[in-house]
């Protein structure tokens, strides 16, 4: 029996860990949900599995979620709910699944309170990489991947070991604007940026993808998850999202994970690991598919997996100022303030003034995390004041 | 330190492992060689690696072989050399590269002499799956798949449980005569049927690959190798040779073994593991590729791949006639005696008058196998003489 607490429950990844808990009720239960404002999906995971803990992040909602589930379950909220439902005591495995870096410090409790952790929240890794995994270190738990290009990898590596990895091969669908050129991409509007051909994921990461930053937060993630230095990750743009990624090993073997876009497999696996149970759904059939292409990631036309790379070649802060930036920067042209382009040249404008700090703290990384944020804020404004 | 015996060492599987040998004199010794009837590279590799024993099938060949290496090595000769290089004390690992039932034999006392083998000889496991599996398993030897398709497999599965295996998925050229149509073959040379499209191997694996018999024979080797049902066998064409086969697993996860074409590449690996050792030459770039395709395999054009199916769904004995009348068919068509379409129609004949015997021991696997080159024979000889 695995018992857990999903941060993150009322989002993309969180209701589709509901559907495999809901599968395999005799040997998973649900002991925790947290979400940010949804509290009517909230009310729904409570009545459906009884968790001992509800957590909403907007304290505003506090008092409402109380009144709706109040007698069923303990009801928490802010940052020190989330912290809670992380580290409560009858979970052993939490699911972090919280978009952005407000996922990072739970998750932090989580490790340091020896729970298993499933990761979904890149930002955790991105910003927290060394952090959490010295920890993870220090407390002897596992970081399952639930992303599926990092359980694609963590599943090619199985049972080899790290010291005969030469290679990660992160493999992208190239996003919505793939085949656009660097021109009309200046004009590309936010519906056209949500229209991700392969995966149905929230609008952060969709936004993320057709920038191809979610690529490159990806192999920052891969880096730490994986402890593989910068220059064995590569990036190689496969628009039919059949394999999920790649590994090398040293004799020039390849072994790779394809399946159906279907983010309930990593998620599953996550919480099957080692072992594998049946799930319904359509089985990939290649032949049905037909043709698979390949091909290098244009860096020049999506600035964004390069600065993802550079950061990471830079230091520590360099990801996490990356990360905020971008964040904010999604944030601003997901609410209309901002073109598509605009997004890299935000981020590039803070990479740019960023001072190095390597190694931070939790504390730092908060601060580090809010400083490029409010940097990417003031270089909007006066941007927008010159225009 | 692997201590080697090498049975068919001057074949194209020989040859490398020669060249695998050389790259990694550190770890590995070689301790026998044995060769149908190359004794000028016998005498090569006698006089660079100096391994204890060599043998030449070819009795006709033995003094001469003596007289070259006769002061360097002790020299054998006959079925009775190829036992004593398979079951020499010296070595630890027979590597079975023997083309065709000829490898059964030697295979079958290595493995009862504790020897682990690396398994390049298809016709050990198609015509004995049964017997030399439970011996194996009661000499607690293990059998690591040199050939690509099933080293892919082993590799793919890795340290996953066997229980949550729910298909293997063999990957095909589909040979020089994929797109070909079923009037054209009629009229196919020798040559264009030796004219492989991506890999480098001896004649009568060649042909075999474009009859798509070799296929055939790698799902019943697959059955016994893994212990899969044949119902869990599936073969998928892929033109370009890259991936070299999968397995699904019960969660619909697909591992994959991708690399370039090399022989070397599996034989390592069935000499390393659980290791993997550096290799020079070129790495996978799936970029430069840019595009795999898939389809599905076409039995009614070539039958052979429906009747190896056929063959392991009636019982053990029918797989040995249908290899033994392989074995005379392709004879017939490298020596000009029978078009490439005769090769599935001889096998066929024999195929349909076959009586089963199943769980046969090693004396009636030969019995069984003879009996069918026999009926092969007659059967060309009478349609030879009608004509």
């Amino acid at each position: 029996m695995k018992r857990l607490s999903v941060l993150g429950s009322t989002g993309s990844v969180g209701t589709q860990t509901m559907e495999v808990i809901r599968s395999n009720r005799d040997i998973y239960s649900l002991e925790a949900v947290a979400a940010n404002s949804s509290i009517d999906v909230l009310e729904q995971q409570v009545r459906e599995f009884r968790p001992k803990m509800a957590v909403v992040f907007d304290e505003s909602k506090y008092a409402e979620l109380k009144s709706r589930v109040g007698g069923l379950t303990e009801v928490a909220a802010g940052i020190e709910g989330l912290i809670a439902a992380a580290t409560i005591a009858e979970a052993d495995t939490v699911v972090s699944s919280i978009v952005g870096i407000a996922g990072l410090i739970p998750t932090y409790h989580a490790v340091i309170n020896n729970k298993n952790i499933a990761l979904a929240n890149k930002e955790t890794l991105v910003a927290g990489g060394r952090l959490i995994m010295s920890k993870a270190k220090e407390h002897n738990i596992s970081i399952l991947p639930v992303d599926s290009e990092h359980s694609a990898i963590f599943q090619s590596i199985g049972s080899n070991k790290k010291s005969q990895i030469s290679k990660l091969i992160l493999t992208a669908s190239g996003g919505p604007f793939r085949t656009k050129t660097k021109e009309e991409l200046q004009h590309v509007s936010l519906a056209d940026a949500l229209n991700h051909p392969n995966w149905k994921m929230g609008k952060k990461i969709t936004v993320d993808s057709a920038t191809l930053m979610n690529k490159g937060l990806e192999v920052i993630e891969a880096r730490w998850l994986f402890d593989v230095p910068v220059e064995e990750i590569e990036v190689c743009v496969h628009p039919q999202s059949i394999i999920h990624s790649m590994v090398e090993f040293i004799d020039g073997s390849v072994i790779a994970q394809l399946g159906m876009p279907d983010m309930k497999l990593p998620i599953q696996y996550a919480l099957t690991y080692p072992d594998r149970m049946a799930m319904s759904g359509e089985k990939l059939d290649l032949t049905k598919i037909g043709t698979l292409t390949f091909e290098k990631p244009d860096m020049e036309k999506f600035p964004c997996l390069r600065m993802a790379y550079d950061a990471l070649k830079l230091g520590d802060s360099a990801c996490i100022a990356v990360n905020g930036a971008n964040e904010v920067a999604v944030d601003l042209f997901l609410n209309g303030k901002i073109g598509f382009t605009d997004i890299h040249r935000l981020i590039a404008a803070v990479l740019e003034k960023h001072v190095l700090i390597n190694s931070p703290t939790l504390e730092e990384i908060i601060e580090i995390d809010k400083h490029a944020r409010k940097m990417t804020i003031e270089l909007f404004e006066k941007r927008c004041s010159s225009c």
